[in-house]
């Protein structure tokens, strides 16, 4: 049995005993020698890479992606017999670190404090003492209403990280239910729920059923003082709407790890709206556990468990 | 009885039974009619507001600091008799999310993305696809090596927020054990670990035991891509022996949100210091739980318990 692993990570699973792995080019078409293997292994493939494999491999049972979103791998075209398992979980310690670093320099006015600091500024405005809750503004996860809108692997790490820093979290997924002892809204009760939403955390796929969720009506219905950040995908945010609010002043600040398309044009004007900070979807790219994920799920391709997040096709 | 509350921060205590408020101006002498206060809460009080406390306040018998760090009210002088409480523990929230957003800004290259989003320019640098642990840099909390060094309130609230980020955190103090679960080293055991700590964080009190600790040698013993956070006191860190660490590169980079001295004058070379991020104690400023803590402290007095915080003399 074989399983080619992409070039593109470091990788070294602890194969089941008859396994044989195979490092090959994840941008290159898959070579005739490997047209045997049952599992291919993807990580920053290029369409020319997937194309191949759906029309090579044969002997293919599972995609194991290491990203959480598979997109790219569902739109290929494999055989409905191939199973495609997701990299969930294997970005939520990075995002969740990511999504909390863009939080906090936001919260914590650190581009403000670097342009001090180039000014050799010592800003009492900035530090000393400060009120808890100033008007109009958020500086600190103290208290803070949290929603995280996709609450998955990664939000469900994220959320205990900001309530151990003292804000009130709550989720919000297709359906309604308490998850990870965090009170989870359904969509539907979003949008009344918004005014009452300090910071708003998108973690949702992308995909069609979430193109656009947060529009002008979701920014509009956020207090002036709200907070956006997201790292779920560029498509779920309106980013024109977006755009006008922080022109308007109807949005605090917004943190984007990622944008439609990607990479953004230099000549998009979202790269210039105020009190936004834009990262280069930095905040995985890094899966974590991989090796163990991959063996998990050969011993399940075995008939030993299940296999671990099977994607619904 | 009588309790003097300052007017610097928002305060009202649900107080006992035959307790009176009053609020004074912290800037100001205390005026006559309030001599008679048993219990002055001190936040952003003057020299002379504290001077004018100890000449004056014949009935005293609690100073309930704010602040977590009470070398001001130690120097100014209390009769023996004179119990001296410190604001430890209403600090821990909000010095922990600073330190986290210090450190995460620098691991997360927030800045670097900051310029590259002036530019217009999506950085393939700075996201997709990434090492997990590039060689020479720290880009993540997963598996970095922290060290806290001051391990109390502040460090023990910060301790287990890194550690579900991933990393490895462990104290060190002037005693060794365990503490909140994590392992706590001795001053005199640092040195010898800091070649396998990627992360060191300073979170000591000021006063001259702590002078200069983290020195020349403490910072050539670090490996050349650690980052140093200082968020207890400037005096810690020898400044000059940090600007020549960065500027030769054998220190990966640092941010203080403390100097010596406070404010930093403009014409100190440090402000220019290549991959050094200052906040003008920025971290905490604000407590909180304030109101609680005065009305334990005050039972407390009455014999109900004991003082929470009471201050070495
Ligand atoms: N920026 C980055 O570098 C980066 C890295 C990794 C992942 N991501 C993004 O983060 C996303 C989430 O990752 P994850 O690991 O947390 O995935 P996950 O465990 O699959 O969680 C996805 C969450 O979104 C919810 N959801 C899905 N469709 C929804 C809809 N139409 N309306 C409302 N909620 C919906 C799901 O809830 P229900 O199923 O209960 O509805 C679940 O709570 C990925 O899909 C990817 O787009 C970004
Ligand atoms: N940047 C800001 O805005 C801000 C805000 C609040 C506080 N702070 C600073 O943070 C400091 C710590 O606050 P905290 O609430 O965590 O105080 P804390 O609970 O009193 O903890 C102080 C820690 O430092 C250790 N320590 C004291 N002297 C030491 C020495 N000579 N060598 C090694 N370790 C020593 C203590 O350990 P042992 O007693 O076991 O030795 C303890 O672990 C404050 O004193 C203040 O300077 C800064």
């Amino acid at each position: 049995m074989k399983i080619l692993l992409p070039d593109t990570t470091d990788l070294d699973p602890d194969l089941p005993e008859g396994w044989e792995a195979v490092t090959i080019d994840a941008r290159a078409e898959i070579p005739t020698e490997h047209h045997d293997a049952q599992v291919l292994v993807v990580w920053g493939a290029s369409r020319r890479h997937l194309a191949s494999a759906v029309e090579n491999l044969h002997d293919l049972r599972l995609v194991q992606s290491l990203a959480a979103g598979v997109d790219g791998i569902l739109e290929a075209g494999f055989a409905d017999d191939v199973q495609i398992a997701t990299g969930a979980g294997l970005h939520s310690l990075t995002v969740s670190e990511h999504t909390l670093g863009l939080l906090l320099s936001i919260l914590r006015r650190l581009p403000e404090a670097r342009d001090a600091q180039e000014r050799h500024e010592w800003s009492d405005e900035l530090g000393g003492m400060q009120p808890l809750n100033p008007e109009g503004r958020m500086t600190s996860l103290v208290g803070a209403r949290v929603l995280i809108w996709g609450f998955g692997q990664i939000g469900q790490t994220l959320a205990p990280v900001l309530a151990a820093l003292g804000a009130e979290v709550r989720g919000a997924a297709r359906s309604a239910g308490e998850r990870a002892g965090f009170e989870v809204l359904a969509d539907d009760d979003v949008l009344k729920a918004l005014p009452e939403v300090d910071i708003l955390i998108d973690i949702l796929p992308g995909g069609e059923a979430t193109r656009g969720m947060i529009d002008a009506e979701v920014l509009a219905a956020l207090p002036d003082h709200a907070v956006l950040i997201n790292v779920g995908r560029g498509t779920t945010v309106d980013q024109q709407a977006l755009r006008e609010a922080l022109e308007g002043g109807t949005l605090g600040a917004a943190a984007l790890d990622v944008t439609d398309p990607e990479p953004l044009p230099a000549e998009d004007p979202l790269w210039d709206a105020p009190r936004l900070l834009i990262t280069p979807h930095a905040a995985g790219g890094r899966p974590v556990g991989a090796d163990e994920r991959i063996r998990e799920n050969l011993l399940a391709l075995e008939g030993d468990g299940a296999i671990v997040q099977l994607a619904d096709r």
